[in-house]
Order: C-alpha cells, then sequence, then structure tokens
C-alpha cells in the first residue's frame, strides 16, 4: 500500500505569547517540527509540545532555525558554515533530551535556514554535519530534489524529500517565491488533488507547464489558522480515499 | 590512595568576546564545567570547548545557569520550578550534543542558580529533575551538605559533594558571602592546606572555629586570572606530594 | 469638575507574536503605557503604537521593565541599582525616540519591577533617577503611598499615585498578592463602584475592612482581553455619569 | 586652517565581557561611535562611555547595528526597510538618553550594516529615516561617495563623508573587501601618508592606480589592540605636522 508522511510545524509559541493550534493539528498529521528556541518556542513550550507530540503518537522531529525570534528565523542571516553546523547541533540536542527515549524522528530546518540551505550547498552541508554530529542515523527533512538532499548523501545521513501541496513549483523544482502572487495555491480541494497526482505519479506540474520528477516522502502542510487546517482535512481525506495511508516516516 | 576530583568553570566566551584562560587551566584540572549559551558560551565556543576538554582527558560537565548574558548568570532571578527544570534539560541536552559519545561527566548549576538552589529545596529538586530528564546516569556536582545533594537524594540522580578552597565557610556549612570581607581566601599555600587538611580529616574550620563534617568529592577551582592559575598550582602540588591523586570523578 | 487619569499597558507584541487588544482599548482610556522592547515590545511594534495612541491623543507613557522576554518582566531579578537604573534610561530613551514631539507623558514600570520597587527604596530611586536622566520634567506613576512616591519626592521628579480598581487592598495599603484567592475583583459593576468611592473619599477600603487614605491621580485598567474590557466601559460609564472627568494626567 | 575629524568605535563591552581599549583611543581622536545594546555594549557600557566621551569633550555619536550580539553585527541580515528604520530610531534613542544635553554629534551605522547600506539604496534610505525620526538635524556618518550620502541628501538629513586610512579601495570608491589579501594597509607611515595626501589632494589612488575624488570630513581609525593605537598615533602627528587640525565634525 502507498504511503505517505504529512509533517507540520509545532511549538512555535514563547512565554506568554501564544501562536498556533497545535492541539487541533496534531491529529490530522503524522509528524511534526518542534521550534528549538531559537526563532521561536521555548524550554516550557517544547517540554510540553513533544508530550503532546509523543501522547499522539506522531514522529517528533527538531525544527532548528536562525537566532531571531523578532524575524521568527524568516530573514536571512549570513553565518559562516561552521556556526550553522553548531547551532543546529545546539538546537536538535536541546529538543532531544526532552524526549522519553532519547530519540528523534527527523530533523527539518525553519524558514530562511531551508530556503537558504535548499539552493547554497555549502550551507546545506553545515546543516546535515549538525544534525550528524547528534547522530549519524537522524533523519534531514528537505525540499525533494534539492541542494538539502544531495548534501545528506554527501555527509552520509539518512533524509526524506519533502513536497508542498499548497506551493506552485518553478520549473527547476524550486518553489515559486512567496513573493509573487501565484505563489501559494488555497483552494483545499486543489490541494489535495495535486497531492494525490504528486504521489502517484512521481511528478509534479510546474507553473509553465513542464513535468518535475518527483517522489515525496513527506508532505508539509500548515495548521495555524482555521483554512490551514480545513485544507489538511480534505487533503487528508482525499488521499485516505484513494488509498494512501498516511503513515510517519 | 585517597583521590579527588578538581573541577573549574570553562567555555565562557560569546561570539567576539573571549573570557578566560581555558586552554592553560585544563592540564591543570581533572573536570570542566562547560557553559550552556544561557549565562555565557555559544554554541561554537561550546563546541570548541568539549573538544579540547574530550582531547585533554578530563571529565567533560554542563555547567547551565540562569538566561542572563548580561548579568553571567550571577543575579537571582525568580523562576517557577518547572521552567527551571525544563531551562536545565534544555542546556544540558545542548552541550550533550557536542560530545563525541553522547556522555557527560557530570552536571553543575551556575552562579545565582548554584547558590539559590543550595539553599533552596524546590529549586534543588527542579534542578535535579531536569538533569533526571537527560539521563537519571548524570550527577549533579552540588555544594557539600547542602539541599543540592538532599534533592539528588530525593531525585534519586547520583551527586558529588563539592568544596571551595578558597572561600571561608559559616558555621551552618554555607560559604561566606562574597559581600563580606574576609570571603575568598587568596594565599595559594593557605588554600592547599585548607584542602588537604579538608580531604584528610573529611572536616573544614568554619569562621567561628567550629567545625563542620564535609567528605568533598570535588573541589572547585578557578582559572580566570594569573592569580587564579597559581593558586591552582600550588593546590595541585600540594595535593600531589600528600599523596592525594587528582582524578575525574 | 473632578476629574481621573485611567491608563492601559499597550505594545505588547513582539514580532509575529500577536498580544492585547490595542486599538479597542485605546478609545476607553486617557493615558497608554507602552512597552520598550525588554519584557515586550519591538521597535516595529513601538513605532506602530506610538502612532496609535498619539493619533487618538492619548497620554503616551514608556512602560520599561526587565530583560526578560520569556518571563514577560514579571520574574524578579535582582538587579543593582545602578544597572536599573541605566536600564530604564535605555528603554525611556528608545520609546521617546518615535514620538512626534520628543515629548513622554510619562513612565510606569512594569510588572515586576514596578511590584518590587513598590516596597523597595533602592530600587524605586534607581528607577526615577534612571527616568530624570532622561527628563527631570517626566513624571513617574507608582502605587499610591509607595515607596515609588516617596522615591520620586526624593529624587525631585512629578509623579502620579496610581490606584487599582479591580485589585484588593491590605490594611498597609499595598495590594493583595495575586497568589491569593480574593486578590481580584471582577465584577465590573463593583469595580466601577469602589473607583468612583476611591475618587470622592479619597480613601480606600481594605479587605479587613480598615480605611486607607488614597488620592489617585491614574487609574489602572487592562483590556487584554474582553471581560476586561467590559470593566473599563463600566468604569468609563459610572465615571462620567457621576461628573468625573476622564482626563490624562 | 584645514581640519578633518578623527572617529573611532567604542563602548563594545557588554555585562562580564570586556573589549576594546577606550580609555587609551578617546584622547587620540576627535569623535567616538558608542554601541547601543544591538551588536554589542549594554546600558550600564553605554553610560559609563558616554560620560568618558563627554569628560574628554569628543563628539558623541551612536553606533547601531543588526540585533546580533553572538556576531558582534558584522554577519548581514535580510530585514525590511521599514525593520531598519524602527530599529535604528530604538538604538540611537537610547544612546541620545544618556547624554547630558540630549544631544549626539552623529549615527554611524556599525558593520554589516553600514557595509550593506554603503550599496543598497533602500537600505541606507531606511537608515536615514530612523536618524531623522529622532532629530532631522542629526548626521550620518556614511563611506564617501556612498548610497549612504545619497540617502542622506535624499531624506534631507547632514551628513559626513568618511574615509579608511588603513584601507585599499576599488576603483569604485568601495573597500577592498576584508576576505581579500591586500585589503588592510598594516604600516602606520604609510596609513598617514595615504591619509594626509587624501586631505590635501581630496583623492584617493585605488588598488588599480586610478584615482577616486574623495573629500572626506572624518577619518575612521581603530583603536583595539595596540597595533591599530600606534596607527592613530602615527596618523595624529603626521596631520598636525602636515598642519591640519583634528577635530570634532
Amino acid at each position: 500500500m502507498t504511503k505517505i508522511d504529512m509533517n507540520s510545524d509545532l511549538g512555535e509559541s514563547f512565554g506568554r505569547y501564544s501562536l498556533g493550534r497545535d492541539s487541533e493539528i496534531i491529529p490530522l498529521v503524522s509528524s511534526v517540527n518542534i521550534a528549538c528556541g531559537y526563532h521561536a518556542g521555548d524550554p516550557d513550550v517544547m517540554a510540553k509540545t513533544v508530550q503532546l507530540a509523543e501522547k499522539a503518537g506522531v514522529g517528533v522531529g527538531a525544527h532548528p532555525g536562525f537566532p531571531d525570534l523578532q524575524g521568527f528565523g524568516r530573514r536571512k542571516m549570513d553565518m559562516l558554515p561552521e556556526e550553522v553546523k553548531n547551532m543546529v547541533t545546539y538546537q536538535v540536542g536541546a529538543l532531544l533530551a526532552f524526549t522519553t527515549n532519547k530519540k528523534l524522528q527527523h530533523v527539518k530546518p525553519h524558514g530562511a535556514l531551508y530556503n537558504m540551505a535548499a539552493k547554497d550547498h555549502d550551507l546545506a552541508v553545515a546543516i546535515c554535519e549538525g544534525i550528524k554530529q547528534v547522530d549519524p542515523e537522524l533523519p534531514i527533512y528537505g525540499l525533494a530534489n534539492s541542494e538539502l538532499i544531495s548534501a545528506a548523501k554527501e555527509v552520509g545521513i539518512p533524509y526524506a524529500q519533502e513536497a508542498f501541496g499548497d506551493r506552485n513549483y518553478n520549473a527547476d523544482g524550486t518553489l515559486v517565491s512567496r513573493s509573487l502572487p501565484n505563489a501559494v495555491i488555497k483552494d483545499p480541494k486543489e490541494v489535495a488533488q495535486r497531492v494525490k497526482l504528486m504521489i502517484q505519479n512521481e511528478e509534479i506540474i510546474a507553473l509553465d507547464g513542464s513535468k518535475i520528477a518527483l517522489k515525496p516522502d513527506s508532505i508539509c502542510v500548515h495548521g495555524d489558522n482555521k483554512a490551514a487546517l480545513a485544507i489538511v482535512e480534505e487533503l487528508r481525506s482525499t488521499l485516505t480515499s484513494a488509498g494512501i495511508e498516511i503513515k510517519p516516516f
């Protein structure tokens, strides 16, 4: 039976600041990426979110980002590869410590770190080395076909190819920038169809009509507002009806 | 043969800011407490310091402190026990990730956190629970006979009783506050004699002349300036001459 | 005509984190206390909140707090008076820079800083000196009859005596601690009556029935949830009906 | 009589971390740029440094940088112009509050912020708008002939054209990148000659031999180590001998 992982970003609250619908999204996904205190999250939020995720039986992953709480890790920072490696080790180690069995399912870089590394080989290698320092068996989630995947192969850590159902793709397999009008797909049915076809055909249609070969291991979904939750629900039911099982990686 | 551990705080540099004589103090001690990025240290400093310590074969410990870089973790903060527990787990996990064998020798709370917990049972329990969350076999270094030691027993984690050679003691076993004139002993020979007698007699003479029963597992020494290094050297040679071996805990 | 100021804490959002109902509370109060980036707020939030407040014609005040975003400035910190003085100057200066006419109406310390200083003379003096460094004509809002008021007199800056309508008082004029069950009064009508009588009689009835002489210049109200807004509305209408004008200090 | 300003970065210590030779460099320069707590400095360091500078009678300037203490403001960050504007206002306002007469001589952006803005028009405009928000009469120090200067003209604030004696220039008037071997000139006599000729001839010879028209108002000098101090001393004596007076802008 065909299966796919569905992952979502969680644990993004901080101190008195509450963000995200963690308890609503957890039952709908199979894996979660938990913020590690740099771009979002704090030790209390991390402890609570790991507990919530473990109780629900979803795959627990670390979601390291740039040290930029005000910018939510979405602003590019020009750090040296060595600095990136160490900050990834730091954040992943911190989150790992909150798990019951001292085991994470995966690591997924966050925001600007993810986007930059998808195109920047040295940065991608630095992230993978940071993960390997924690555990050489710990997989990275990276944009399918991107530098993150080739870096994982080069460094020698496992990886999952990630795809986005609610984002349009350029012909080269990169995501259409959020600064462009047609970057995001908002119709739940369209998103669900795209993902279903992506999984069944192992390809996705780029904006210019060209086909990109793509074999996704995990689909990224958002759950921080009502509309996003509606998409996840539609996606879940469409995939299940098509005989595609939603399971942790 | 009698043996004792000698520990020192290390890895307290941050970014462009350099602090401490790490490379000079490491050959003189048997264990080091490495800052974890909250009161001092950053991921790059942590990576480098762990490497340095592992190469030298000294015991590597985490040195978690309050989230107060400006105050160097020396200012009291009124955090909830749950918050303290989680911030200890976070910092210890982060440092652990930099070790080669994913194993720490110990954890020693830093500065105000250490001093407050020595007298505050709930705070001491919270610290021990934060350590236990990372690894129930991971020992805490705490002020001999203090709440840190009774909390370790209560929570069920190993512990080392720590003593100070360069500090005067009150009759109740607490340290004379640094705000008082005779808090610190500066003469290397006097410090060395005090420690030798402390180990041989399993007691220390308080300021008022009374004797405090004390069986130290580890002696804390400072190495952040030339005078401090002179004390460590004197102490080392005095103990060795007395047939006391300096070894990791 | 009798008049009173009503003040509320604002500008407590941070980066992507949204907090408070600023646009709803502003039309109901006469003065606002804007967070300065230490316990809450960031430069963008400060710029926007000052603009909002100036446009509405309410009195603009700085709301400096401890450097503790995670704890929202509500955790006690043990800082030296000199450190407190300088951090107050820093935060007040930063907020002042966003005003159109380079003029603030007042400064009100936040959270733990306010509560500690109400009882701690040295801390209160340090806060007042920090304000005086910015502008010797700039008034402080302090708990009526507390150390904050005597410190303002001592240091020589103007002050406003602040009172709380939704909090019970101890016989010594301090607020009943939030950790006690009857600390907070939730019924809008009761709060409104208390404030009206407080202003008309220049006294308040403490929990034990004793009377505390109190001549409030400003009433603190909260607007961070629906129930709080209901209290402010009731208070506003009760005071207006009683011929008490709500005006900036 | 020809005159020139000499400026240096100061107040870069933080908490327990000490950096720079502030008391040695102050008597040698005519203006200082004081860090504002984002990339370096804290309120206590700012208070002390402003006092020191005012006492010495040198021109006091704010030195705002990116919010990146670990990277010392030297790592590029991709912030929105509006965010840059507000963070400049915040930092300049904070420093201004520590001055005796509530008057700054100038503002000089720090590190990556300065270098990026020298080439990025929108960023340069944002910085100038952030300064104008504090005081429309407050001058910016910017790289001579760079976007910082044209932005100052556009926004309508005063400016000083800054030049570097110890750095080689490209033909387009930008500095040779520090990543290249011949970026920095280390010989005190050579630096002093270059600056003297730059002032007298109003031009500088680029690395490729071409001449760049340049009318410097201020020369940037470093004083964070002994070699740097030697350059400043040589420069001072060479300029004075040539009848060029060293005065604040």
